[in-house]
């Protein structure tokens, strides 16, 4: 049986010291896509063998890069692999421009990198509706090749910065049979969701021997309780991605199902990873004040405590309540009731960090505004909810809605 | 056949000269719910034989005195009936008391009326989860009753604000077989929506001689294309009312179904009039300063045009882009994206204003951002998209997100 052995702060001011990963080298340059002095390009090239598993946004408008990745995903090669990925543009709504695109970008580094085309991955995030310049990417990958380290994955996470206030990254180490696999990842994203300039973007790289269907599934489950239950503003980018790369370099018995000895502890060390990516894009959120982690629990399902916790994480009301620090359960009731979703009014319970609020309906007779105002001063906010209807249960998080997220966004493009 | 001879203009600073209507009697008082200095409580009473009709909010966490008033629509009977309304208390998420407080009120006001209990109507808006004082209303009914005037509707419009800044009221007037009726209607409401003090409520009345049947069914089908498709901040209240009284005094040809002649001239009219109340309450959303028509055509059914409205009108990038004067088409792209309803990236025709923007999944090669950047400086604004897919279309109304509406959600209950 595996156990995690380390799992990264959260601090947002502290990038972690990331582990290198044998079998993945990184490295980024200045190509001018869009900024002037700073890297704006990142390479990564995965040994021979790597499994590589992805998630993505179900946007009906999704970009022309997205599309390409979704394709290639679910292939097996046992030839090397690549994930280029820009910022500054973000290559969408740009018709068959976009596609074109795609494929110069795709087939130069396939060519640099002596790899199948198929194995060639992209992201672009930044300005919607302008062509990609892609002559000025494919111009410096003969450079990116020759300055790729194993140890460039820090340099990475800046590269692919946009409205970002900081670079995201985490670890995690598990041990599988003696054998001690190593999990890091960088992340994007600055909403969940601001399609011009603040898509959230997310690799995943471990020297894991894990097949790639059972890297997909994980993936898969651990991105819908992480990064699709995390919510800025909720509007939905054209281009989210999340793709997990394996190198199988760390020798471990291989991971093929959940039922492999090492399995469990892998998936718990890689959902570990996606929380804590995702965590630090919400407390990147733009304009946010406060973290907030919203427990909806006794829903008639899990799709229904889902769908309770986004509409009370994506209500502009609460959210502006908790950027004035005001305790407004009242909103948190409007919240659940317009979800959707199943409720008995005169069977919900709410709580405020640990002071209960209301009960059966009503404002518990014990509730003092002041116990519940002292934890809204705090910068990381715990809504409880309890339908007590059923077993449904799930955590979302989200962050505050201020003055800072009109700034940023009635004034961003003038 | 019908002909609708007269609507009243849309300005908000101007409260229209409303008709009275043969069969209705308003009243108001200062009864201190929460409020002082204003009046805070009005009552109707309308003429025996009287039909009323009704929607209400879709809330899993509705106020008892909606549920109450949806308990009773639908009967029909002889007797006079009668509406309540009071501001300053929401009588929402009360428990067993708020049902014990609509109990309370609608005896009283039937013993008062001499009407049965099941003719009472009643609305409450304001504080969400504190007990309505409904002693305070009752103590009040005799010289409510005492002062009932046909040419009360005006005060009754004042009476029932919250947040609002202005009163909101709106006429038309329909030609059936050489009667003249009259329509008159009331609204409050400042979000769609905001729980707290900014529910929507809606009384309209007319001295048309229409069955019970008739005119739910012209409500019902009126109130999805105007009040379900404005939105202020996508927030649902607890609480959203609508009814509509017709007390038969305009002696015209009885509307007992749309086959009737003059039925389609008198939903018309009610349509012109509810869209026009609609209108009123987004000019009056909290912070706006612009109004903002969304058309969608071109969907694959008119359910999903509206979803896809919807989603443009509730997109707060969408929304503050507008505050900030900005013609961010790509946001526009992301909304109908994100929105679930069906769309081809490379068919969507957007529009701001008369500018073609963006055609075929692309910028249009003619399109000049100052001609957008021209209009967005106006303060109606008018977004045009075609799906190209099919049929499907629908029109939604909203305003922008502005620094004004985190001040008054943010501060409001501090």
């Amino acid at each position: 049986m595996g156990k995690i052995t380390a799992v990264s702060p959260l601090a947002p001011d502290h990038f972690p010291d990331l582990p290198v990963i044998d079998g993945v080298r990184f490295a980024t340059i200045a190509a001018g896509v869009r900024y002037q002095g700073r890297t704006d390009v990142m390479l990564a090239e995965l040994a021979p063998g790597s499994t590589v598993a992805g998630a993505f946004t179900r946007s009906a408008t999704r970009a022309a890069p997205v599309l390409d990745c979704q394709a290639k995903i679910g292939a097996t090669s046992d030839t090397g692999a690549a994930i280029l990925v820009n910022s500054g543009n973000a290559n969408a709504f740009t018709g068959k421009g976009g596609v074109t695109a795609v494929e110069a970008i795709t087939a130069a580094v396939a060519d640099v990198c002596n790899i199948p085309q198929s194995r060639v991955f992209t992201s672009s995030t930044g300005v919607i509706g302008e062509p990609l310049p892609h002559d000025r990417i494919t111009a410096v990958l003969a450079d990116l090749k020759g300055a790729l380290s194993d140890k460039g994955i820090s340099d990475a996470a800046k590269a692919i910065m946009t409205t970002d206030t900081f670079p995201k990254g985490a670890r995690a180490e598990v041990e599988i049979d003696g054998k001690t696999v190593s999990i890091a990842g960088i992340a994007k994203g600055s909403g969940m969701i601001a399609p011009d300039m603040a898509t959230m973007l997310v690799y995943i790289f471990t020297d894991a021997v894990v097949s790639q269907p059972a890297l997909q599934k994980m993936l898969s489950t651990h991105t819908d309780s992480t990064f699709n239950c995390i919510t800025v503003d909720s509007d939905t980018s054209t281009s989210d991605t999340v793709l997990a790369f394996a190198t199988g370099k760390a020798g471990n018995a291989p991971l093929r199902s959940m039922d492999d000895p090492g399995a469990d502890a892998f998936a718990a060390a890689l959902a570990d990873l996606c929380r804590q990516l995702a965590h630090l894009v919400v407390r990147d959120g733009e304009g946010a004040t406060k973290f907030v982690e919203i427990s909806v629990e006794g829903a008639s399902s899990d799709a229904s405590a889902h769908r309770i916790g986004l509409s009370i994480a994506n209500s502009p009301l609460v959210k502006t309540a908790i950027a004035g620090e005001d305790p407004n359960w009242g909103r948190v009731v409007m919240a659940i009731g317009k979800s959707g979703a199943q409720a008995d009014r005169d069977r919900i319970t709410i709580r405020f960090g640990d002071t209960l609020v209301a009960e059966n309906g009503w404002v518990h007779p014990d509730y003092q505004e002041a116990d519940a105002a002292a934890h809204m001063k705090g910068d990381h906010i715990a809504i409880a909810v309890d339908l007590g209807i059923g077993d449904g249960k799930k955590r979302v998080w989200t962050c505050d809605l201020t003055h800072g997220y009109i700034d940023i966004n009635a004034d961003y493009r003038s």
